[in-house]
């Protein structure tokens, strides 16, 4: 068989130096005495949970939290040494997968706590979790009234050890929303039930709030990818991620020839189109469809028509000779074309453009732990 | 461990002889002569190609086509006495991998065929190849010009054994377009190039549009998994899609309380929610954000607020009683909310529905061969 990187649609390349320097400033910039977890759920955002959670424990970072048992227990054997948080919590009868992999639960409704205090008490110890408050998301989590029977059940509280109280924000990237303070407040009031616990708000963007938001412990997961925390300003975050796609074949094309799935695009003048081998499939959304651009060597070359599922077509006319030619890369995501500015390009986030980053691509990561 | 059925956020049901089911139907409405290939790309449309391919071999289909060497690598093994044609064709160098692993290349370029000449008169053998034309679409496929030149070489025609001449529609799912009668022109006077050999020309949709379009092989890939070919028309294709996503929490609600990312939704009522474990890197897109619906038993319950990275949350203030309670199931996706509805609720189409299914997901199969 050839080479992958030869033979592969794309070639999708990720900074783990970068991730590791993205995790370095946010725990440089919490509040004093708090420390810095690390989120690699979702595959670590879709850029390999086995090769960014390794990078980031080597760098120090010594408590993670996945979105699923799976996650965690896959992660498990190689973090030594490190907590990892399962966001989900349990569901009945998935308890003891948490202490046959090492995962701490994080416990979101009367039930879950219920169902771990019955759990720790068969086992006979007391066991820990992380206790989940809603403060305004109505998402995952305990209102205050639940919260404070916990924190009242003596028998709840012999049976659960809680380590770390957490909530989530809801506008955290819309800093003047007033809801982020109402959460902080509400956050603030219902972590005074568990005097001693540490606790934990701010994922990315949170973490700009302002220090009053720290709280013991961030949690950022899409800055760490390069994703921007705070939209009205400019990012502070490393790029990690490149992604180049393969030209299959470049075509020369006449004035009123149209292009791709419902004629859509109408080349104007005499030029040329690659064929580039991405697609939806691999996460190229389809709303990207003349709303993207790739580059060759510094130059803008925009998509046009309609993205097919393993097909995307580029406007080459401006590239200079023999440039564009079968073999040869197009980049569609980089410094110039970030996963932000797709992800608005696509009418959503770079968080989405992140978790659809294709199976097929051939994956390269730069840096990482050394050996 | 507990099993992934307890323990999954979703159950994603694909019932194997519901494609066979849809197989057959299109192979007989092919016309009289004609046959029914089957397009098992990007893992068959996300549905699992090491599973739909054979069961579709059983049924008696002994044609595929996959877009990317690795995929027709994989299926090699499973595909016993059936051809597997690769789409995007060979890049330099890997054209050894499609003698290794027993796959025909789709000849897309002149690039292409002079590679697979070159390849061919080293071995010492002609050797078999599909060649594709562009009749309209600018993606793949050789040029009228260019298909003239391959035609009047002796010397290509003397190291490449064409077995498909094949060409692809643009708007067959736009039946009155007139590119699909031009493309058919463009088709059947290119395909009069290469007298004997057998011709290709529409997918899904392109099936509907008459039998001038079916040459002698179709290649059906999306009506295969269900996806209506025909937007004007009641779906004749079975169901094959089944998703169910898990509760993990239900909350009580009050007027006025907001939900999810941004505080977009507000609750007008007071009521319950449930958190469901899917979100956006499950495939279930963001662009769905309060505009998508599940089914519990038949009561249709309303996607409240933005879809999250690992969750969504919906009304089911309507449910009798305890319906709604933590591990209980949420239909996502069945007949009554299908793949093309939730397609044009995110403004896309059921194909890129189809390949974002997610990686998380507990997949079952139903039926397929014996054993």
């Amino acid at each position: 068989m050839s080479e992958i990187a030869d033979r592969a649609g794309a070639v999708l390349t990720i900074d783990l130096d970068a991730v590791v320097a993205n995790w370095r400033l946010l725990a440089k910039r919490m509040r004093r005495g708090a420390r810095c977890a690390a989120v690699v759920k979702a595959d670590a955002y879709g850029l390999g949970a086995d090769r960014v959670a390794p990078a980031l424990r080597a760098a120090g970072c010594n408590r993670f939290f996945v979105a699923t048992i799976d996650e965690g227990a896959a992660l498990r054997p190689l973090l030594p040494g490190a907590e990892i948080f399962v966001l989900s919590g349990p569901y009945r009868h998935t308890e003891g997968d948490f202490v046959e992999h090492g995962l701490v639960p994080v416990l979101n409704s009367p039930e879950q706590i219920d169902d771990w205090a019955a759990f720790a008490r068969a086992r006979g110890s007391r066991t820990p979790a992380a206790l989940h408050l809603d403060t305004g998301m109505s998402r995952l989590g305990l209102s205050h009234g639940q919260a404070e029977a916990v924190a009242e059940s003596t028998a709840t509280l012999a049976a659960i050890q809680p380590i770390l109280v957490m909530s989530h924000l809801a506008c955290a990237d819309l800093p003047e929303h007033p809801l982020n303070r109402r959460q902080l407040a509400a956050f603030t009031a219902a972590r005074a039930l568990f005097p001693g616990v540490e606790g934990s708000l701010a994922a990315s963007s949170g973490l700009f709030l302002g220090e009053e938001w720290h709280a013991d412990w961030g949690r950022p997961g899409a800055a760490l990818y390069g994703v921007q925390p705070r939209p009205d300003r400019p990012n502070p975050m490393a790029h990690v991620v490149r992604l180049e796609g393969r030209i299959i074949q470049v075509r020369d094309v006449d004035a009123g020839d149209t292009v791709g799935y419902g004629a859509t695009h109408r080349v104007a003048d005499r030029g040329k189109l690659a064929v580039v081998a991405v697609g939806y499939a691999d996460g190229l959304f389809r709303s990207l469809s003349s709303r993207w651009h790739g580059f060759v060597g510094g130059v803008r070359v925009p998509l046009v028509g309609r993205v097919s599922m393993d097909l995307i077509i580029f406007d080459v006319s401006g590239l200079p000779g023999e440039t564009a030619r079968p073999g040869a890369l197009i980049e569609l995501l980089g410094p110039g074309n970030t996963i932000d500015e797709m992800g608005m390009a696509a009418a959503t986030i770079g968080y989405e453009v992140l978790t659809s980053l294709g199976r097929r691509y051939c994956r390269r990561y730069l840096g990482g732990p050394a050996g």
